[in-house]
């Protein structure tokens, strides 16, 4: 089995390529996801699994977990696939998005965003690690076990999922719609490592109030600049803070576990004027076993501890907004983390790391409100996701592809 | 003549003050000030004027002086209206903008910033104070000149000009134009100061980079607000370098004489991505006699030299761009100097204060390139210009008004 697997991947690294350059050539941001949920629809079409097309609708919108920026769905439906087992065996989700964030400074690339252009073994275009690189993957191995002539006992649930760079709304929306199984496998790009534990996080925006004036006479106003240069300073304090206390062993080697990150700044509307208000957007990550609100307490007090006189007159004012990611964790021990580390050290020979996530995923909502034990493991690093020239590995894509047949096999079982 | 012009203005101040609220009421920001233009035409020809309606053209964008964020002014024209003199006395250019700065953020202001309203003794509006409250002064004096029967000796240029507060272009198409007087008198906001020195100032763009990443690891990436707050800081130091240096006596009551504004700053397009490039906008002041190129040295030597690997590696982009002022000066015994100290003093019995300007003004272009050397001196304050509820006082209007006839019959002539 292990000689077949690898022979049917060689053969049809090239299918794969290609269905990868496809993905990436339909821009799927928020909001302009339709094109690439029709053609992963046809692929899952033809690999014979039962297809459900369905937009987020009210059960999602009202749900506690529900974390957009958005209510409307029309354009952005979650794609899924079931594939029945025989019977007997053990359910699996396979949980991919296709949403992409948007390929930032077009510049800053050295080929079309959107080009697919494969170079020294590699695709390159945005997406192509977070994840339609993942994506393709599992895509690979669904085709592999029908060309194999390969019947499971339990099911498999193919989930193309929409919104997950932006709070997770597509994945929520399947557990709504009711799938469900006994475990999930998420493959994000990971590098390899297995991510039992993922960071939750969630998105802030600040306003800081200064008081215009002539530029030519600045001191009469109040820089709310200036005093936005305090803020980013305490919000690195705090980062500083909360990772110092951060001891568990899956975090050792991660330079920052649950960093804070500032994605966006604007204020001011003329050169020669003082900027009276600046607006602050970022991503605070949520440490695995604290409570979203107890995060959202300490930045809070952070903010309000700033010793400026002005800001305490006029204090920074902090919304959630948009995305949010719950933290999740299954078991280091959870018999699908047993059967990845087996698998990846038998065809690789090397050691497999497991490390804890450093980005929320849809793990934590799958895990949490999805009573669906969810592990992050896939091709790709985050090294390259949300960045100019984004690209993916073919061998590692490839290697991910074989994996996943044999974890599949071993975990929903073999009927034939 | 003293109680004659007292009268005059204490009858007159309804309609001094529907004047400046109908011009208030025109919502002039650059583009858009066809409307206020043709108001002050209107009132020009009541008052006799010969009136020169002509937008910047050819002549004015070739000029090496010309600094402008756009070249169409199709729907910006001056306004220009001469009223000639029996011949034997000094012309005098009174030179005022209707061009304002947007109005910030709304919600800041009581009232609608175009409303005009008036209360206790104020009138409210974006404007207000820089500078239709100057142009209404102005306009009150040469209808009192008027109604009391007074011919003047020396020719009055009434200059209504455009984009004062994106450098110059509307004053310098009215040079262009070929008009030229003994001397200029331009009522910006200064108090009641009088300001012989004006410094110049001049529009700056800086892009940072960075490298974009995920949020989650954000320490693969280089956040551009990070590298931008370096820059910020190293933009203070320079700052309070320059104005230590500075020890012109006309400078010592003002706490930065001549400062450098950052007004605006954009950067990144994701809260939970690494922003890849910021861009800040800012004016530089310009020390009277200094040359604007040594002061762009100065700023580029203060960006090189900051000490940031990753900044020596990746240099900030300084762009200079739209507006411009020239500094410029006169002599402190100028005769327009001394006609207006001594009115001054005669009708308010205070002493008069002689400053330099903390901002740049169209007389900067026309003591430089239309040589016209001018004064600056009017009634408002920059402390509420560039503000949200900016005002002007009605008294002060109506006084420099009062102030205005005198000076221009004492340095014109009075023919009858």
């Amino acid at each position: 089995m292990k000689d077949k697997v690898k022979d049917w991947m060689k053969a049809n690294e090239k299918y794969g390529v290609e269905l990868l350059q496809k993905l990436i050539q339909c821009d799927s941001v928020q909001g302009n996801e339709l094109k690439v949920q029709k053609l992963v629809e046809g692929e899952l079409q033809q690999l014979n699994l039962t297809v459900d097309r369905f937009v987020p609708g009210e059960e999602t919108i009202s749900h506690p977990a529900f974390c957009a920026n958005r209510t409307d769905f029309k354009e952005s439906p979650n794609i899924v696939g079931v594939l029945k087992g025989s019977g007997g065996g053990r359910s699996l989700i396979l949980n991919g998005h296709v949403d992409i964030v948007p390929p930032g400074n077009k510049e800053d690339w050295k080929a079309n965003p959107y080009s697919g252009e494969v170079k020294d073994g590699r695709v390159y275009g945005r997406g192509a690690t977070d994840m339609k690189g993942g994506n393709t993957s599992m895509l690979l191995a669904l085709k592999c076990l029908k060309e194999l002539g390969i019947t499971l006992k339990g099911d498999i649930i193919f989930e193309s999922v929409v919104e997950e760079e932006s709070g997770g709304t597509g994945t929520l929306a399947a557990i709504t719609r009711g799938y469900r199984a006994d475990a999930a496998l998420i493959p994000e790009p990971t590098k390899m490592k297995v991510f039992p534990k993922q960071q939750g996080s969630m998105w802030f925006r600040l306003k800081i109030t200064g008081r215009s004036a002539h530029g030519g006479t600045r001191y009469e106003g109040v820089s709310a600049l200036e005093k936005s240069v305090s803020v980013i300073q305490a919000i690195q304090s705090l980062e500083k803070e909360r990772n110092e206390q951060i001891t568990d062993p899956l975090y050792q080697n991660i330079p920052i576990p649950v960093p804070i990150n500032i994605g966006k700044i604007t204020g001011g509307d003329w050169p020669s004027s003082v900027p009276d208000q600046i607006v602050i957007e970022g991503r605070m990550g949520v440490i695995p076993g604290e409570a979203m609100e107890e995060a959202k307490l300490e930045m809070k007090r952070a903010l309000e501890s700033i010793e400026d006189p002005w800001l305490q007159e006029n204090p920074v004012s902090l919304e959630w907004f948009g995305a949010r990611w719950l933290p999740g964790e299954v078991e280091e021990n959870h018999p699908l983390m047993m059967i990845i580390g087996d698998h990846f050290e038998r065809i690789t020979g090397k050691d497999v790391t497991i490390e804890a996530s450093p980005w929320g995923t849809d793990g934590g909502l799958l895990t949490e409100e999805g009573d669906t034990p969810s592990i992050v493991f896939g091709p790709g690093e985050t090294a390259v996701a949300h960045f100019a020239n984004e690209y993916i590995e073919i061998d590692q894509m490839m290697l991910a592809s074989e994996l996943f047949v044999h974890i599949i096999i071993d975990w929903c079982g073999k009927a034939n």
